[in-house]
């Protein structure tokens, strides 16, 4: 035999939830994408097609909805944490579970300006996010997040002074338009015991702010940091977080061949090739 | 000679124009992407290789950031016209142009309640149409819409009633989710001189509130036209409103098999297959 | 009443069927995805919320698995056709019933140089299309294609002599990359008996051989005649057909502030903006 | 100073290159999409908004242009060795660079059953991928892979014996269509100067080959070990492959409400939600 099993994981991925709670005054609605994943020790499963040790993905995916009205009631990553446990107590071969949740944001409708009862508008691409890792030896890490949160500024951003080499042909610039879709991602101090969903409010306004505010800005680096920084002086809770930050470039257009003059005005939005900056700022 | 040539067109597509209007108390931000298209007697161009009466669709695609500055000012349709004006000019073989627009929403970042003076932040994925036809006639069409506008409620739409036949398996139901992505496209009243922003202001807030307040939907349709009606009535200037509303089905779980109650609380949303509904509401 | 309901239509998208047919030799597979739409004196189903004309779409949906087995034998038009008639028959509110077909190719895995029995990989991304439309008063039209096949040709191709207006920067290239993502649709000449199939097989021969042996290309355009005029001489069944060629730009890359020659060796393929070329080849 | 700059990396991401080369006999094609990242001691970048030790991402964009005609003469792995080589010497404070690359295939076209000598046509959706990784240190580490290889198989494929627990509802069965999407990837063993070409030439053989002979699968875990050792059988400079299979979920019809038997011959391919298995086959 010369082959042999090494690490492995698998799991459910692309669970649609939707929960509805139907207040006396008005309904609540959550909508959330669910991945789940078992690690432990399965080779057996894969070097000789026994399937003893496994729980069905389609029982994880049930588990997720079975779950829901009792364990969605606050935050997405308490909700985590109960479907990890299940999953844990309902394998005893896997070592750990790993639950991933997105929850997609809707805004409630306002009628002649007051809030709608039971309707909502899709609202903000950005999401909130969450993994919980439960380990059968009790061990629990918790990573909450946004992603998909698209911010541009108009000014306020340079980028000069960088190393040239012989392929370098860019210019360069004192102001430009600065854009990203900001993922951010951070975990919490030990043995802190955090409001999730305050922290992640607070978190985007201070992620937002800075990202406004810094008008210096030398390059996506010194942004993210500004931003990652923020963060950490706002959530006390939070030990650190990590930034992905793509550089959504904006081009200026060279309108001189049609005798017009384009003073930061006129750009050309690109998709690819796109800059990527990733960072994590700790909590000092 | 078996084959000839019959109907076309060509063009430019997915034009990304960003501008941005640096004023003294703050910077303004327009996103759009544009089409264009010509029509006109070009068979000699297919069958015999002469370019001669070819405008370059890369032609187009300058032209969209030449005219920029002066003519992007106010509407998107306004826009629309300037530049389907300038295709027809630059192009006498052409019979018509036609300009396809749409704008993407950013919302101003507030900082400590204030409105920031330059960052932005990328707000809810509906975004405004308009397609500019203009011909070497002096024919104008304009349609306006909105697209990716995406609503829920969870309450107060039934779906019974309908012809069963033998491959009918779906149970009748007096409450369910209705969730849809509309679009919208209205066209003008004849003589008319809208002000297009204006309309697309209050058309859009009319199809969110009366999806909200039709608290008796009998069906997609049923909604889709409650909708269309009071776009009529409160927009005097459009003739009639075409909207596609596909029914983006949330199916209840069924969790009877673990002893759980599930009184329209837990859903999945599904991606496909899905319903789709098109229909035009006129001005009678 | 200001408002009144006019032309309109329902149906159900994105119906995944795969059908497998276990041949005593070999299983044969067949993935479709299918759409349906009705057309008819729906009215009231919109303006009195009354469903009794309305076939569901789960009805629709339920209609296409039911109906795989007997009548997808063959062509994916014969087995739309089959469809279309069913709708029809259960919906007499209907007018006129359209099935749409998109067919994904998968090839059949060779081991050790011999077809496999049952085991298949995705191959080509190009699909077979269909579109039947069956009204109730007889009337039939069938319209086949072929769409994302996509087709490069590294030379052979030039776009000069067009049109110069004072937007126009683009220069003039007797040598350039030629690559377009073909959509092809076809009608039939009235009264034939054609065997889909082999007109799908035969039309996309004609299409890639005609494409890759017209050498003198002068633009888009002049390939795309030559191209309709091949399926046109080549299937004497086609009436006319449409194709949609994108013009997937490449762009030589400028080397020279690097010192590197660069002949018609290094490019970058864009996606956005791209050109749009449309048109129909009719048999004379 | 609460917060400090911890691990963090940049580079340009989707860098088109299309690459010809104009042989006497025929063109070759190569096109790639290439991601550059480099890590290293970049913190004052981030904290003071020093550009001082940044190579720009445009530059990283223009290298792999520059060093396209030189160096992309063989295997992507080469290429991508030459490219991190580069911009290690290019960029002193960096400690390691990243180059991912993707090829997408094309088919040379045949006309009348002889290869063109300058047309293509887009294959098969599966890519060769390769990850090379230097460090200014010397070290050097490359993984090749394939991905979006996907394959189905109908029949040979059970699934039974696992786990039931309370949330369980799924039925075991001893027929299943088998479907994945494969993503591969593979390290070297130490000290092996591999033919890159050839080795995932073999590798896509023995994977495909194995996925389809293997007639007693009790899981897609059972399946994928048989494929990860037929890689390495096959394959003598690879040192272990993790592969990455989502189970496709294809679920048969119950027609019986229509009085239909179906026998394992109509299903519905689901999009969401999917199993996932990862895992990795070691040479012992």
């Amino acid at each position: 035999m010369t082959a042999s099993m090494g690490t492995n994981r698998y799991g459910k991925s692309g669970i649609r939830l939707v929960l509805v709670r139907r207040g006396a005054d008005r309904h609540e609605l959550r909508d959330l994408t669910v991945d789940v994943r078992l690690e432990g020790d399965f080779a057996r499963v894969y070097t000789e097609g026994d399937n003893a040790p496994v729980l069905a993905t389609d029982t994880m995916r049930s588990t997720v909805y079975a779950l829901a009205q009792e364990h969605l009631a606050g935050s997405v990553e308490e909700f985590g944490r109960a479907l990890a446990r299940r999953y844990l107590d309902a394998t005893p071969t896997a070592t750990a579970a790993e639950v991933e949740l997105v929850e997609h944001g809707w805004s409630r409708v306002h009628v002649d300006g007051a809030e709608h009862h039971h309707a909502f508008e899709a609202g903000s691409p950005a999401v909130g996010t969450a993994v919980v890792r439960l380990g059968q030896d009790g061990a629990a890490l918790v990573r909450s997040g946004i992603s998909r949160l698209t911010v541009l500024k108009t000014t306020g951003s340079a980028f000069a002074g960088f190393l040239r080499d012989e392929y370098t042909v860019l210019a360069e610039t004192d102001d430009r338009i600065l854009a990203t879709e900001i993922t951010a991602e951070w975990t919490y101090v030990e043995g802190s015991d955090p409001a999730y969903d305050d922290v992640r409010t607070v978190a985007r306004q201070a992620l937002v702010s800075s990202f406004a505010m810094h008008d210096d800005s030398q390059s996506v680096q010194h942004t993210l940091y500004v931003m990652g920084e923020a963060v950490i002086d706002a959530c006390a809770d939070v030990a650190e977080i990590t930034l992905r930050m793509p550089n959504k470039h904006h081009i200026a257009v060279d309108l001189s061949p049609f005798g017009i003059d384009n003073d930061h005005a006129v750009f050309v939005a690109t998709d690819r090739p796109f800059g990527v900056i990733e960072g994590t700022v700790r909590r000092s």
